[in-house]
């Protein structure tokens, strides 16, 4: 069901590289990646769970509410992350010349059934 | 001339509630706070650069290319982090029925100036 979901999200993405469900502690449940993507999707996911736990530990300091979303814009890639439950997140990486508003709009549309499926 | 580029994106960016220039070593250059804002924009800045220096040595490990923007979502706010330089960063913080777009857009705007000011 998860690859299910992960699939419909990168394919209907333009620019979408890769998409996949992790723990915080950086242990991935599901991964779609395309075809001769230059990416290692996991590595991606395991360096980012951790800036994003601390950007949870700096939300909570701030008393800013629960975190819902990063979005990481590099010279080549972005990446957007969002939270799903307190314990995953999911992540979807879009080339720069992809349409990043629809791949926030993609993950915001799944998360309602990621969610119940996780919880 | 920091201070007088903070008010404007400040006040042309509804729900805007205050903008910072910052090292990515903590230290602040130059804050503007709209009157009444329950927010201490310093400590938003300390907590957010270490976040980012982090972001920025993870976007390193991966080989995506420098790190241009990283937006963060909570319960109440958009933060958008701009880097300016390699040792320098603008924050804006945002209410969420705030206009995020048009907040990213102030601060790329500026930014050519900046950059020039602080490089």
């Amino acid at each position: 069901m998860f690859d299910v979901i992960l699939e419909r999200i990168v394919t209907q993405c333009p620019g979408s590289l890769g998409a996949l469900i992790m723990g915080f502690d950086g242990i991935g449940i599901e991964e779609y990646v395309v075809e001769n993507a230059d990416l290692d999707l996991t590595l991606v996911g395991i360096e980012y769970s951790n800036v994003v736990k601390e950007i949870r530990n700096a939300s909570d300091i701030l008393k800013v509410g629960n975190l819902r979303e990063v979005s990481i814009k590099t010279e080549q890639y972005y990446v957007i992350i969002q939270t799903l439950t307190e314990d995953y997140f999911i992540a979807l990486v879009i080339e720069r010349r992809g349409n990043f508003g629809k791949g926030r709009y993609l993950l915001l549309r799944e998360s309602f059934e990621l969610k119940q499926a996780l919880s």
